[in-house]
């Protein structure tokens, strides 16, 4: 971990306003935490005006704030800033610089001649890479990673340990992947005929865009006959699962456990929270938001904040149906209450 | 990918009729790919008769297509077949054989010396074999998997990348799984006493058929005294999840992020959806469906289409229920009607 | 398999009372299974007085029982224990006694210079271990298991097969871990600004108490600014996914497939069932139960078992919302009845 003073930090975020920093100018800055965990040489943080009073009594000497906060604390030094985590982010990143790649190559791998290798890349131990595969400059390949054949990946990436590629995937650049990840498996497709279910051969690719991040333990198939394709700048949490055929647009998130079905069509700025299934065939237009723990069977028509099962609740309707999930223990008394009032009103009772 | 001729398809499928082929005969088709992408050298299937105005639009010179089908496209170039998706399936992989093992050993591998391996296997990168385990003839296994001991993978089968096999793991014929799966940890079990879960031994194996097909990122456990079996023909896609003592019958189909709790049985021919949970010791007999994001916590009695939660609905149920998520949202307002009633008519309200 | 008598099941077990086996002592057991598929000289276990009829017909000629079994199988010899499932399990690990470390290393590893490696401690072949890791004395670290800078894993673990250990992860004594799990891979943490998802530095780490286990395929990620914790004696199934921040307790219990967002916190003792999902800043209280297939977004107040969607039900409730899940259905009809009625009694319909 560096240690930073008020200087780097101005250059850092010329977008920021110092005020009352004249005091701190020499104090060489050791971390970035939470408001209740700093101590004097650490800055902080306030996410939103909820935590002012938390800010007031932080021991942090140095506060990232918005400028509706100003007011309430301007006996603090701070940092005055458009966009709080932004900047935290930016300054955190400060502390911890990522690591970069240095062109070292373990001699404990198995390259195919016709690979070619970026300049300034790192190949980790017991990497293995394919027949006219690809690999940029400044990428970090770590330990255990295993690469197909004819595999592309863009520059500046880094990928986690014992991830594996199969053959034909594509990955733009600035890509990075945490552990254990499969790229390019077949997509699930089968056809039943004589008692049994017959692979239908998936010959399409997997093709990822630019900036995008993916978690550890995640699975995107390749594609039946076209490609399954992911636009830029997503970002993918663990255990995420995508299915032969998606056409997934530009930064989008799906978040832990979640998975597509096969076809799916996802446009730019979709959400998807954890452990949500898409069905497949589904279209969300683009900025819809799927609550975490939803299962989509239908595709709704219009953006959204969606909820629940099938086509799912909006977050309006779904908050009435919060209050209500109690009545269904009691349908079947108000049936009885039901029959019993048509009964003394004279209203004859069909099946119901 | 190859390029293929009439007379190749028509000894690829002896069960077709070829009509207004004469044209085409010495035509070099270099793929198949669906109506709207098709060049005028690409062969395209009608996958059912809603894609037949599609197909008279579509470039492509050659159409796989059933018996029904031929009338409204009696000016094409017709392969006629009783499966169009299979027989597609078969022209798609004679434009994309399947990589063929030659019997190549890397050096950089860890293979004990009391284990066989088959004639004519690949034995990819890194790779390591456990004491006394078997590898058949004709096998592909990929750079990066780890095998224990006593496992035995069957003749013709394929393993992924970075598969794990722990020890006594019994994998039959013509297996295929894709990366990170892992079969033969121990099943989750553990006894409460002295204020902690203490371990069950789990010392049943993993004992697969021939013919199973397994996506990636997908778990198998062990049993706890006895086998976790799964029969032939099984096709689960990724991230599926067996625990210990599941009985898995034949030509089971197992879609994405679907799990089976412990103890489940599966009668055969069964097909569980993606993101399905399949509750412990659960029993699903022959041909029964389970739909995607269904939670099963019940046995249904009969086969049937199942949708939904704990018992889950019958598909005709479900299409009611469907109709009906958006009322919940109203019941406290119904039950508010319902007391309103009954107050005017006379009769006594209890709690309900 | 050992084989073993009743002397060493006396020493085994110094809290049992052992009833009829004068007629056994030369006896060598070769095994413990279930009542029914024992033989004669195997071992087997009466799990609940259910059972009892079944353990009479067993050919087993040594039972496991309780206390309260012993009047009905007087005539059978007997081992009478407190807990029938723990001496069951103690009985099956002396069958299959755990694999012990031996202190072999394997040459085809890449060990940084600065790691250290305890006493007695296996490493299999292609394992990396990283920058000032520490590896405990009597560790078991199998085949390709990739260890980052400044790990830690303490005494007597067992590292399954091509896991993976990203830098700074802190894990207790007697770990155990199957295949292809991740440990301290980035938390998602990203801030949306400038049309993007930008990343948010994740700089906490993952520490794990002692005596842990986790399944296959597992992802725990480090925490944002403070560190991912999971207590002392917690039990992990299969796919079991835990985002950064959270806060797990001692002894908690997750089954397969179930995954907590970011900054849960779980008490001790919590047991959450399969294919659960936990949102994000979720507290539950000590001993809190979540059946199975739940998704919970609301945290629940009390200690009591919670099933279902959003908040949950309580177990009796759940039963009585079982039996109205069909009454769904047919809520339209019902809506039309309550129509009519107020038509017939004269009560002005407003709209629902």
């Amino acid at each position: 971990m560096h240690s930073i003073n008020l200087s780097t930090l101005q250059s850092l975020l010329p977008e920021a306003k110092f005020q009352n920093t004249n005091s701190i100018d020499s104090v060489s800055f050791t971390g970035l935490t939470s408001l209740s965990l700093a101590s004097t040489n650490e800055i902080s943080f306030v996410a939103s005006k909820t935590f002012v009073n938390e800010a007031k009594a932080s021991k942090a000497r140095l506060l990232v704030v918005s400028e509706d906060m100003v007011d309430s604390l301007s006996e603090k030094a701070l940092i005055i800033v458009p966009k709080v985590e932004l900047a935290t982010a930016k300054i955190i990143r400060q502390f911890f610089p990522e690591k970069q790649p240095t062109g070292k190559h373990s001699t404990q791998v198995a390259i195919d001649p016709t690979a070619k290798i970026g300049s300034n890349t790192d190949i980790g131990h017991f990497v293995t890479i394919g027949k006219d595969s690809v690999i940029g400059n400044d990428c970090i390949i770590e330990d255990g990673v295993k690469i197909g054949d004819r595999v592309h990946i863009g520059d500046g990436s880094r990928i986690g340990k014992n991830c594996v590629f199969f053959d034909d995937t594509i990955v733009g650049k600035r890509f990075i992947v945490f552990g254990n990840s499969s790229f390019g498996g077949d997509g699930f497709g089968f056809v039943f005929a004589e008692g049994k279910h017959n692979k239908i051969p998936q010959v399409g690719r997997v093709v990822i865009g630019d900036d995008v991040e993916v978690g550890s333990n995640c699975t995107i198939d390749r594609g039946a006959l076209t490609d399954t394709t992911v636009g830029n700048g997503c970002k993918f949490d663990n255990m995420v699962h995508i299915a032969h055929n998606c056409k997934v647009g530009d930064h989008v998130i799906i978040a832990g456990q979640s998975g597509l079905a096969g076809s799916v069509t996802l446009g730019n700025y979709v959400i998807i929270g954890g452990a949500c299934a898409i069905s497949d065939h589904i279209t969300l237009v683009e900025g819809t938001i799927i609550a975490g723990g939803s299962s989509l069977r239908t595709s709704p028509k219009t953006k959204d904040v969606y909820v629940g099962w099938d086509l799912g609740l909006t977050f309006p309707e779904f908050q009435k149906y919060r209050v209500n999930i109690k009545n269904i223990v009691n349908l079947n008394k108000w049936l009885k209450r039901i029959e019993n009032i048509e009964k003394k009103v004279g209203i004859e009772t069909k099946e119901s």
